[in-house]
């Protein structure tokens, strides 16, 4: 038997599960811009702005976010533990970081940095992430609930590659959604369910609408096996109330739901009535323990104000699995081995931080309010530029990193998107790539727009609160001398 | 409706592709070693034996091999690039290192090394990867086609997530096998069809054997889209001839097969009359080009004179996919975001290491070759010592780190096995492990054993060949006291 070259691999050969769902974060926006970077790097001048804004990724420290200098001083002590040894060194690195150094590169396999540790981690390391646990809830948290991760994404397909049977398994997911949630779910072979969030009720979570789409989705014959909460939300922005967090607990508790709780925002809240509590938290001073409620809670050094995204380092606590589910997934933990060490550290650090009496307390501290009274004033500086635009209204950015404004696109618009193809919130974001620079997500790439949801007709872009100060007054005139042009180009003329 | 707490997630009700596969190495034996250590801290002196010697992991660092001082110290600059602009640190690092952790600086997002990079890795870090591929073979490499990824098994399951369709989709793999193999290919819903390797030819691949395989399984409805060759060898240890590989790139080109070529051992070879080619090479060696097969390449930072497992930095080369299909391959990427940073740098690292000229090339030459050199060395003291011992056979080890001794077991303890409700090979390791504190995986563990495999009944054990030159010189008359009064027990006594 002989066969071509074409038998091997092809697009219509590859596993079909891989190619129906999209991903817009490489999608057609990220391919423009970067078309658009090479063609002003050949021919500078090409276009009328100096240089592309990445409002499209939320990837802090390509915007300019300085990490926090004890972060990266013990990183850069455990990778090269000879240091430890040179009296130079206190010339180059705070004591501070040479204590903490010293006792991670103790505890390591070999008393080195380079080694597979445990699956789920070294366990001092665990041990510290389940002491910040513990100190920021007021409950206790055991290091053998903690996974060390590869980022969250990693510790969200895990997830569902432990809970996805068949497409009859279904994962409830909030809609805007981040689209990890629905690749995850399609890749492992389930079904996403999709909630709105309600726009109008500044991007809460509405259980009855929960309620209903949950109750569809088993007359559809779907087992639903868990749910999705972002919190703060992705892209929405929005940080839940406590008393909102309690009915979702009471929900998930009552209807047998494992709970995902996407908390890797919670060092990101910006305004003075909301505080994030954890999910944990709430169910425990609900007075729900490990046998009332199954959750588990995704955290990660990319965001906050480490920013740590290209080391993906991150965890996830699970708590109300039984010992025997918990060895299951620790076996698939081990089919990649471990995660990376340096993720693992990072994690650790940010869990266990500085504390009053350290030598290093002051200068941590002060990093860290810096990034974050810098987010919260830029958080609000863009909501207010969006909402101050025609036809534009923008919700609170009560955390996370992104606004997210609806646009209320005339019909001309809407018409001339049609003709070249493309949806209309697309259109506008191509545009305002193509006259500003400015990169910006369609509200259609997080799957806004879905024949279940009661918002179809609703355009939204995000953009990321990323960018510097500097940059931000920059790019607001920019945002608004375009916006008015579009607008003057499509408005309605009835 | 009201669920109970039981209704959420059970080892009944995990999805069972994850509870049907076995995973030795966090198995039997490495459970059982950890618990004996745990015994063992408690009550010093409650053993024969001071400590545990891990020799079922193949985990270089934590059995005391140092890590490459040139690689170190690029990590600790990257890390921590405000030591560039420091004086003082001329008198901690090589100028040579300094000016490496300037020029990955420079290229890096946000010329910071803590961003998102591109789901492929940092072009500037995939350009250092090509160029060191393609002054291995000879043969130009693209950076294109190169995917940096979290270690070698990210890799791999990747390209099993692209491949595998349904259950009707086979993949031909080694036996004895690295367990990952069966594992991923089971997590992604497709069927596993071993080969056997051939004990008596080296653990050589016999295509005729490989025939047989393929088709059995043709005629068993399935349709095999890949083949896996791990070389050099885990767990056997060989390194094949330039004939063979010729003759499977022959196969795999004319049967359609994709080419999945481990190759992360290729710096692990220590018998002057093999050298390590890679599959591409001889590919096109063979005037084959991308239009006549498709060939994917794993190669990782874990092993070799790197060792640095933990840091989970390693590539894919994929070369013969239409464009197409690379598009989606990096789609699939980018729903992980990025490989880590850090496992990126070693990568490129060690693909480009220090040339003729450069100030720290004596040192990095010196460092290798110690640590090449001292395996060579352990490797053939190892398999020698194993084949004098009664009733053992132990092919030479060619490359890779781990001895596949063959133990001839007496009739008396297999039945001893049985009564405990064990395989013979488990159970052999496990008398060995309470008796010296030596960990070796049994070779059922690497599904040496199975219906269809000629071999089965033939009992092994994998040992690696890391611990120092001095631990393996006490070693050696502990394992031979241990075999002695173990075959005593249950010599055959007809």
């Amino acid at each position: 038997m002989s066969y071509n070259k074409t038998a091997s691999i092809t697009a219509e050969t590859i596993n079909p599960k891989v190619k129906i769902f999209d991903y817009e974060p490489c999608g057609e926006i990220a391919r423009h811009a970067e078309r658009l970077e090479q063609e002003m790097e050949k021919s500078p001048g090409s276009r009328p702005f100096p240089e592309i804004t990445y409002c499209n990724l939320g990837n802090p420290q390509a915007l300019g976010q300085r990490p926090i200098t004890f972060f990266r001083e013990v990183l850069s002590l455990c990778d090269n533990p000879a240091l430890l040894r040179r009296d130079e060194t206190r010339m180059l690195f705070s004591p501070c970081a040479i204590n903490r150094a010293r006792k991670i590169i103790e505890s390591m396999p070999g008393r080195n940095s380079g080694a597979y540790t445990n699956s789920q981690g070294i366990r001092s390391l665990r041990e510290a992430v389940a002491s910040g646990i513990a100190a920021r809830d007021g409950f206790p948290s055991r290091p053998e609930d903690i996974f060390l991760t590869d980022g969250a994404s990693s510790a969200i397909n895990l997830s569902m590659q432990i809970l996805i049977r068949s497409q009859e398994d279904g994962v409830l997911c909030p809609l805007p959604e981040y689209p990890l949630y629905s690749a995850s779910i399609i890749l492992h072979g389930g079904t996403m369910v999709p909630y709105n969030l309600s726009e109008d009720g500044d991007w809460g979570l509405e259980i009855f609408e929960v309620k209903r789409c949950l109750e569809e989705a088993r007359i559809a014959g779907l087992t639903v096996r868990a749910m999705v909460i972002i919190n703060p939300g992705n892209p929405t922005g929005q940080v839940l109330s406590v008393t909102n967090q309690e009915e979702i607990v009471e929900f998930c508790r009552k209807e047998g739901l494992v709970m995902l709780a996407d908390e890797v925002y919670q060092d990101n809240v910006y305004v003075e009535d909301r505080k994030f509590h954890s999910f944990k938290k709430v169910a425990r001073s609900l007075g729900y323990d490990e046998n009332d409620i199954s959750i588990v809670s995704f955290h990660s050094v990319s965001m906050g104000f480490s920013g740590e995204c290209g080391r993906r380092g991150g965890y996830m606590e699970i708590c109300g699995f039984g010992d025997d589910v918990m060895d299951e997934i620790r076996k698939v933990a081990s089919v990649t081995l471990c995660p990376n060490i340096g993720g693992q550290i990072l994690t650790s650090l940010a869990m266990d931080p500085p504390k009053l009496g350290d030598g290093c307390f002051e200068n941590f501290m002060a990093e860290k309010e810096d990034i974050r009274l810098s987010l919260a004033k830029r958080a609000k500086t863009l909501a207010s530029a969006f909402s101050s635009l025609e036809g534009m209204t923008c919700n609170r950015v009560e955390g996370a990193i992104y606004a997210f404004p609806r646009i209320h696109l005339p019909a001309a618009a809407i018409k001339a998107a049609k003709a070249e193809g493309m949806s209309p919130d697309l259109f506008y974001a191509c545009r305002l790539l193509d006259a500003t620079g400015i990169a910006v997500v369609p509200g259609s790439g997080f799957h806004q727009v879905s024949g279940r949801n009661k918002a179809t007709g609703t355009w939204h872009i995000r953009c990321t609160i990323l960018p510097g100060e500097d940059k931000i007054k920059v790019m607001i005139p920019r945002l608004k001398e375009f916006h008015e042009s579009f607008m003057n180009e499509f408005r309605d003329r009835s």
